[in-house]
């Protein structure tokens, strides 16, 4: 069952130059960020709020390590904006399982890593009306603010 | 202060099957939906889930109800998908005249009426890394889920 949004992902040019934007105007701050190989990004997650399921809601922006990156070839195309959304989710297995069965594509086989050591995979935009969605399940599920940021 | 990533605005061709596809697809339901004239929008409300600061993050799912409204210019032009994101405020004529002091273009001179009689108003995309950011306070702060579904 899908029981917060998680995350807003956000795809810019600069990573650095977008944390400080988020900090400057609104005082977002960095509670984590990490290079990810496999998907292609340089991230910063920004934890806006806690949720009633014990997780957070973060702004998630990406910038592109490589141009043929998913992310690079979206930002190309597109210019800066939001690139996806996510739900978490306690199972992503079993919830990308069900989701599969209902005809909408799924785009991994099995559920990659994803920010913090998250569990992740990502639904068609085009069986999602337009919206690239994630689902997440966290590595540390329970109270945030924790020890997990760094 | 901003205190929690109040919703994501989708815009879509045709809310009823919109509607239907999140409902069938994860479960969702409709909180609360309403036509907006001065917006030219027909919107349905969805809530995700709670937030720390006794709030709700809400799908907002919006079908233009004349072509020249702003989402109907969007649409056309980007077709379906993530039209702007919000974050909650308990004061958004503070946090937006603080915003707009910061050099960040806010799109109102004052904030206008919003989904559930909120108060609301944007930011330019251009100044916010092409992100359109909605500021809004409620009209019914405190515990979600209680009588202002309707």
């Amino acid at each position: 069952m899908l029981t917060r949004i998680d995350h807003i992902g956000i795809a810019c040019h600069d990573l650095d130059a977008t944390v400080e934007f988020y900090r400057a105007t609104y005082g977002f701050e960095v509670f984590h960020s990490e290079i990810n190989e496999e998907q292609g990004v340089r991230e910063a997650m920004l934890r806006i709020n806690g949720t009633d399921d014990g997780g957070s809601s973060y702004l998630q922006l990406l910038e592109p390590i490589r141009e043929d990156s998913a992310v690079g070839k979206w930002l190309k195309k597109n210019g800066e904006g939001v690139h996806h959304i996510a739900f978490g989710t306690a199972d992503v297995d079993g919830d990308s399982e069900a989701i599969r069965g209902k005809g909408v594509r799924v785009l991994y086989d099995e559920p990659r890593r994803g920010s913090m050591d998250s569990r992740i995979t990502f639904l068609h935009p085009k069986d999602c009306h337009g919206v690239l969605t994630e689902l997440v399940t966290s590595a540390v599920p329970g109270p945030p603010g924790g020890a997990q940021g760094h």
